[in-house]
């Protein structure tokens, strides 16, 4: 099988690094940096990379997007007549709603689109950071559609399998983003928040325990991803965001009050939440 | 050097580890629960243990107080008269204004207590979780006050270095509590918080990956002891919900708008902030 990787980010990296450790020997790259591809040549990840993709698209029998998720469409767009007939195409973006529909609009009959997330990544940016590791024992989303061809989607399902994620989940993408709004999304409103109300000019470093290490790591964000991934799920990341504000406002107001009782419920029920996690 | 640890539960008792992992030979311990006692002997970090502790105080150079804040005061008040002349004191409770000025006010003449605060601990109670490694390279901070010697803050200073805490840092009560309630108490509402705004009867677990995990590990949290904590620094935890709740809504109100802009501000914000620390 003929894997094309567009896009050696982090991720596509990462992709490369875990299909290369796991046996993976046919796979090539389309990225628009050259230093990029030479790179991925160099660590052995793909056996040739090409700034212009149309070739080798044409001989690929699947290909993984990890690009940013609005040039998403438009390379579909500008190489629906470089797929080859029978080609199975998956992504790594955060959120589903906002394109499956137009994409599925313009790509051809012979072509099947498994839309797909792995949860799993790094704040860093670039090939410099992949690194196959963050993949073992994560979990990865796949969002079916009407179209998919059951043995596509179970092609997708072995291959991630194979390269170390534990378990694999197909939903419908509209639960899909609502999901991600809360599990994923949120955490990042909140690191960003948190990081962000610190008063300037104090010395926090030296206050620090693992609580704010661990809250603020993701605070440390790819700003045009992030943004690209809020403003495309508006509408669920903005219910999360008022449901969170709500419980805030709870155990504020509990502390005004000064009653402890509140206090250790909430702490109760998030105990209880968390153990069952 | 005999030293005495009064409460034995996690905190007491990774003191007791390191101490022992460290040479401190002469340590006994004083803790309500009997089996706790059994278990901290036979673990071998005390010589000795004892449900009343007024024998062993009486020969004690140095006492480290471990127990819940509220219940120090107290402590304090039953044994007076049975601490030795030049005795050092010091405690690990997260906040200090609370209780410094009530405690100084019954300790005698001959008695120093320098309040400290490992900045390292567990989600669980109990001396089963106790590890002395959550001290190794942890920040550590002592308030020091006027009637303080200085050589026994310096005491302390060099028993904290030498059981592996990496910095010690000197500061005023009243600005430690106020830095503490923004990088310890706030990431335990926000986590607590964060978990309990989940809906009900979702598979929340299968779609979760490090950002939630790492976001809500502290959301396991102990009921008692942190509504204990978060009471007695009221009014600046209070502030720092305030602060937070501002960006968070900041936030709310670019994605509202559809604010590329202002989104990509705020995380390049928290990006340059978070790589500061």
């Amino acid at each position: 099988m003929r894997i094309v990787i567009v896009g050696l980010g982090v991720i596509g990296g990462s992709f490369g690094m875990a299909l290369k450790n796991n046996g993976y020997k046919d796979v090539y790259g389309i990225d628009k940096d050259i230093n990029t591809l030479k790179k991925a040549k160099d660590m052995g990840i793909i056996k040739e990379g090409y700034e212009d993709g149309r070739q080798i698209l044409k001989s690929a029998d699947f290909i993984i997007i990890s690009i940013y998720p609005k040039l998403i469409l438009n390379f579909i767009k500008e190489n629906k007549d470089n797929f080859k007939e029978g080609a199975v195409i998956t992504d790594a973006t955060g959120i589903k709603e906002m394109f499956i529909d137009d994409i599925v609009k313009i790509l051809p009959d012979g072509v099947d689109f498994i839309f797909g997330h792995p949860m799993a990544g790094r704040e860093k940016k670039g090939i410099d950071y992949a690194d196959d590791k963050v993949f073992n024992g994560a979990n990865y989303i796949i969002t079916p559609i009407e179209r998919n061809k059951d043995e596509n989607i179970e092609l997708v399902e072995n291959l991630v399998y194979d390269i170390g994620f534990k378990s694999v989940k197909k939903i419908g993408s509209k639960y899909h983003d609502e999901m991600i709004a809360f599990t994923s999304q949120l955490p990042h409103v909140i690191a960003v928040s948190l990081i962000n109300s610190d008063e300037e000019g104090r010395d926090t470093g030296s206050f620090i325990g693992d609580s704010y290490r661990e809250l603020t790591r993701i605070a440390n964000i790819n700003e045009e991803l992030w943004s690209e991934l809020f403003l495309g799920n508006r509408e669920n990341l903005l219910r999360t965001i008022e449901k969170f504000d709500e419980e805030l406002l709870k155990m504020k107001k509990a502390i005004e009050d000064n009653d402890k009782n509140i206090l250790c419920e909430l702490f109760k029920n998030a105990t209880f939440r968390r153990e069952q996690l």
